[in-house]
């Protein structure tokens, strides 16, 4: 059986995710080139077979396909607005952190100049790009998406979400809310249980197993939200309430600030001020959009 | 082997929670007596054999271990002052949800009434009691723990942290904010997505696998904190802040409110304001405490 050849790819920017995008083309045979605003980045990935281009305009003339992965929105169009014709014909995929809307924005510009558009929103730190557990999400041009998938899958899992260019970026935005949030709530939880000499390691391997327990009811939330039915039995607004009141008690107590565990109470204080005490917490979504 | 006899017990409170308690104990073969402030209650638990003490007094006279399960710290003083000299010699293992200085308060008021103290905090909700996967952490009087260990085993997994009768509560508060702060993240993230025709159902399916891989790194984290070494080569507080900044401005372009994601931001910025900004996101921990 002939085997296939592996596609050349260009990656622009070699931050430490795109280092590490580029790492795993250069793992698993694509012949990649690289480029870096500043020079000296990039030595150890040459030595393993990667090509450096001397310029944007060489980076994005020499390959079909050029992934992006620079510092922001801005950024991209200064890379690449003045070798915008060169990219004519070519295709664009975007790992660079932007807004929905700043994703939009590009595929509207890459689309005027004939150029295909995929805009991609990383789930996972650079050391998980070729290991199991990362994924990227994608949204834009269905047609670069397939015509790319076995490239995409040597980076991480890929996930096509659809036409709409800002959805991997809302999707991504989405899924870091709750991890931020998740991370700001377990250094309040660290805060408390330090006032009382329990150490934040043994704190974070008690978190982590009751947050994954917790997570598993993510699902059932959802439903509920979808639903618009939060009428409940159990564990009403009032009930959280009244659990919220004696943490933030609890936290002022210990000597922890309330930056993190306020906002949340204040979310549900205002819902059981306004008659909702006896309906789900994941009312709480209502207030929110 | 003779069989050891099951301890009797008295649960006071058939809330969900308390019902759901005495209904374990009931199908663990221990003899209990139960007693609600509302009669009507507990029906189904006396025709599986649970008896029903008519008043607080015959309640904790009948058996020398009492477990309390009620509204709040007022409402186990209000319950069990009358009845005290009769709890003497006794032991009471207070699983009513109070703050960590009201659980110091109750054990102090114990001892002085010659009655035996454990303190717990139930990490479960009502329908997970006797399954797998509940936990109740226990503190105070090690004794009184150590001695009804097989019949706490019976409603959840039991763990003792310590004499210190208030770090039950704390452990269960500190848990309770990551809960909580998640939940409020997974709300947001919601409210971002269904602005794109995503459903929150769907949602969920993929926040629960992402809010799981990430918990995975909550005890690193512990251990960043404990070492009070926050110097880091990667996605320090800088990084973090362009990218609460990206999910601030994306969430009100799709007319999310801030209520939840604010204060996240905030507190990053203050961070990298006052000069953190290469630091790793762990210190966050330092502005709370």
């Amino acid at each position: 059986m002939a085997e296939i050849p592996h596609e050349a790819v260009t990656v622009l920017g070699l931050s430490a995710m795109g280092h590490a995008l580029a790492g795993a083309l250069v793992a698993s045979g694509h012949p990649t080139t690289v480029w870096n605003r500043t020079p000296g980045r990039g030595d150890d990935l040459v030595e393993v077979g990667a090509a450096r281009a001397s310029s944007v305009a060489e980076a994005v003339g020499v390959n079909d396909l050029v992934i992006a992965v620079l510092l922001d929105h801005a950024s991209v169009h200064e890379t690449l607005d003045p070798v915008i014709a060169r990219l004519r014909g070519r295709q664009l995929i975007n790992l660079t952190s932007t807004t929905p809307e700043h994703a939009r924005e590009l595929a509207r510009w890459a689309a005027a100049n004939g150029v295909g558009y995929l805009d991609g929103g990383i789930m996972a730190v650079p050391s998980m790009i070729g290991q199991p557990g990362a994924s990227i999400l994608y949204s834009g041009e269905r047609a670069v998406f397939e015509s790319n998938r076995s490239l995409l899958e040597s980076l991480a899992a890929a996930e096509y979400l659809g036409e709409d260019p800002g959805l991997a970026s809302t999707y991504d935005f989405a899924l870091l809310s709750v991890m931020y949030s998740m991370f700001a709530g377990f250094f309040h939880g660290a805060a408390m249980v330090r006032s009382v000499g329990v150490s934040a390691a043994e704190f974070g391997e008690r978190a982590s197993g009751w947050v994954t327990a917790m997570a598993h009811g993510l699902p059932e939330y959802g439903r509920t939200i979808d639903s618009g039915d939060y009428t409940t039995d159990v564990q009403h607004l009032g009930f959280q309430k009244a659990a919220l009141d004696a943490i933030v008690t609890a936290s002022r107590d210990a000597g922890v600030a309330l930056d993190v565990i306020a906002p949340v109470k204040n979310l549900i204080d205002r819902q059981v001020a306004d008659g909702h005490g006896d309906l789900a917490f994941a009312r709480t979504f209502e207030e929110l959009r």
